[in-house]
């Protein structure tokens, strides 16, 4: 019997198992390190233990989205090994952050299934949840197009889930600890509260990174994910683009960290709406992004901050001062990489 | 007198001489974090605290190469930086596990010299040991081809060691927590237990590692190995090859990663019999790797696990679905860059 | 209003103004090994618990430049975001030693403003200070050109600090713990001790380090600097130099480094009396440098170590046997990159 893994294919997949993802990790002060030298991060929650205190944390947490990026990568070898095409995101939620010592855990249900009329490739659901030890910490729904072992064989039921176009403020899990209490203004590098934005205010982040071969390999690695297109220059030369494409959570997290600058107070990101990757990234692109408010919630029982509700739009090599959009057709400019609906945790003035 | 430290050449080495090596080292989350990052390392042992301690262990160790890079790194100032070819391995042993806050400190004995014929170089053996504090991790030896300072002067007696050829099992150093208590089919991402392989199989590692150079050159310093030729790209381009070589250890690396797949359960290294860098790596080349099981011994004192001799093969830019070996008058196809014989602990079946 | 950041123009300083920089960060063990492997830092000191433990100090401190670097990076988004060039150092101080699990702040006061006659720039001064927690542990100054918003507005007072050469010993903070007691010769590479070094004694440090495109932007943004010229690639290839330009602190550290060869026991910079960025660095230059002793002082209440003053020279793809220096009208070799004074402790022999 072949000791080497293939990865799943359309035909192993049956709704409602779960699978139990490989490699638990502990994390490490290392990991929070090296996710900002990566990437840029400049939030102060997440890397200075006395803000973290101020707002009644025991430290400084890990980024939600480094939380987020080492789940998704324990789910690749059992997801998505196969998979053509990453299609979406829906339903991330956020239940609290994770800290330097605990054990991340993940497994994934699957939750949909349809096959695709060309009997090559179908389309499988999966909710999957992260853990801190045995504490939820976050779940999130992708789909994700994958290959079919047997080309048109018999096709399964299919199976497509209701999921939410976005999470209303009441499905938000928002903690004590998530800001607003330490010191606003002065060190955390923002000049804004939460009375500062109103909806449909655009922001352009100004700043661009220029992403490196080593780094978004790192990062990934970072992360456990095993992604071969991320990695293999050789084989991905005889690929659909001729090289490696850059992991699409480093993309998130580039342009998150861009985002700093306008909203530098917005540190805790609470649920993922919706996510697509427009188009690749590869080494050597000049990611930039601009953020649209797309609505503002206040959480009547957290005094201290409110919840606003963000449109992260990134290009590579392309300034976003004229904010490049999808047109009325939903046809995006060729530039545009990534469109990410998320709420995020924002201080209210004292 | 000038301060400027030229390297030892043949003519400074006596058999039984010890070089104490210079920067003891503490071991950090970060080394672990950063290796991992670097190398893609899934073994849930050296990354999962709970997973360790299920085995038994305090925490997680490190990664027994990187222990081994650690100490190799620092024997390079004393012996080999003027070598001009790093000739082989044997007789690696490892003696126990070192974790976070343990400093290593690392020794060499020199147990052979032979002069070379031409009068310009000669050949070294060192017997290198590193520390835990007082406590001994690993040893090997090494030997290497030395310019001789003077050229054409008088020859020192010729010393050759006796090497084994290969570790016998019992030689083998294995220790409770080494694997088999812990969870083996879901966590650690394996599918197999020691009684699954057979002596003589062959496993095709299928995934590729495009190696960067920022990545060889921070694990290299990492390890802090001074070794001229990864680091001086603008002495290198008039250098043998043009252009900086990768550093072995890390091919040996990035090849036991790979090796994840269909070796997951595979995780402690506790001998080396030998090695050889067949040929060197660049930035740009992807690694793939393949093994054979050589060798299977129980191990009458330890019911959970295993050892399993193995031989680890690494290509650049071919995959090894094929199992590029080499011929029978042992010429090696030109595509192959490493060729490793060691020992490894593996899981029994419960 | 604009959420987006500008950066401060000439005309939004004023003498006498505090400046309190974002983002306190507390250091972490990862910090010190990703320096590690981005700069090549061998000095025992730094990263050997045991070796600053026989020194007196409760652990391995922070390597003096990666503090010098975490404040610096804290002042460029509020000194020199809008910069035209850094012009110079002076003053530098270090007052302790930083320890993993402190956190780093920082502030700049400004000292000094003059207009430049064109009307579009003008010169700025700020004293930094860093902060361990409430603890100074380094200040300096440095001024940087800076352009205005308006130009040809009315010019503020010019006021010029007056400012040292170079510190004299006496000015120097040295600290029981900085050296002379851990063993000197094995393990911390040095052959030599404070006596051994003559004023005038010109020292290669023989070494190079080729530097990439991810190693300098993951050191600097280890720092959470974020100077543009450093990051976005796309802009820079309409800039001045048509690619990005390294972090001098990078070059600083890489020079520091090489700088073990022939000074290994020399751990702590206790000062720096002035710092030139004579010429850009780019990815792909190899870095090599040399040092000039400029002055050697006992230290009388410090029986165990020295301060030498030294110059640190550092060149790009030109190795430095010849000493590249500086001619007579102070013109250098295009190849020379820094000319850097400080002071540095070094242990005396027993």
């Amino acid at each position: 019997m072949s000791k080497t893994y293939a990865g799943r294919f359309f035909e192993d997949f049956r709704v409602g198992e779960t699978l139990i993802h490989a490699t638990p990790r502990t994390v490490t002060s290392g990991d929070a390190t090296l996710y900002l030298a990566l990437t840029g991060s400049r939030y102060a929650q997440f890397c200075c233990d006395d803000f973290a205190r101020r707002n009644g944390l025991p430290a400084a947490p890990l980024d939600d989205l480094l939380t987020f990026h080492m789940v998704f990568g324990k789910s690749v070898p059992d997801v998505s090994w196969n998979a053509v095409a990453n299609l979406g995101y829906a339903e991330g939620r956020f239940y609290g952050s994770v800290f330097v010592g605990e054990t991340i855990y993940a497994r994934s249900e699957v939750i949909g299934l349809r096959a695709n009329s060309n009997g090559q490739t179908g389309t499988v659901w999966v909710r999957t949840r992260g853990y801190a030890g045995t504490r939820l910490v976050v779940d999130f729904v992708r789909w994700v197009m994958i290959r079919r072992r047997d080309v048109g064989g018999p096709a399964p039921e299919t199976v497509v889930p209701k999921l939410s176009k976005a999470l209303s403020v009441d499905e938000l899990f928002v903690n004590p600890g998530m800001g607003g209490k330490a010191d606003l203004d002065h060190l955390s590098g923002s000049r804004f509260s939460f009375e500062d934005y109103e909806v449909g205010e655009r922001i352009d982040h100004v700043e661009g990174f220029t992403v490196d071969e080593a780094e978004h390999r790192m990062a990934t690695r970072l992360y456990q994910n095993t992604a071969k297109v991320h990695f293999d220059a050789f084989a991905e030369r005889h690929g659909r683009f001729g090289k490696c494409i850059v992991y699409g959570g480093h993309v998130i997290s580039l342009a998150r960290s861009l985002s700093f600058n306008g909203l530098a107070g917005c540190m805790h990101v609470v649920g993922i709406n919706g996510g697509r990757h427009v188009g690749p990234t590869f080494a050597g692109d000049t990611i930039y992004a601009w953020s649209e408010v797309l609505d503002k919630q206040p959480l009547p029982r957290h005094r201290d901050v409110g919840a606003l509700r963000l449109r992260l739009v990134a290009t590579k090599d392309r300034p976003c001062h004229e904010f490049p959009d999808k047109d009325e057709e939903g046809r995006y400019p060729a530039e545009v990489v990534l469109d990410f609906d998320y709420w995020a945790i924002m201080p209210r003035a004292k």
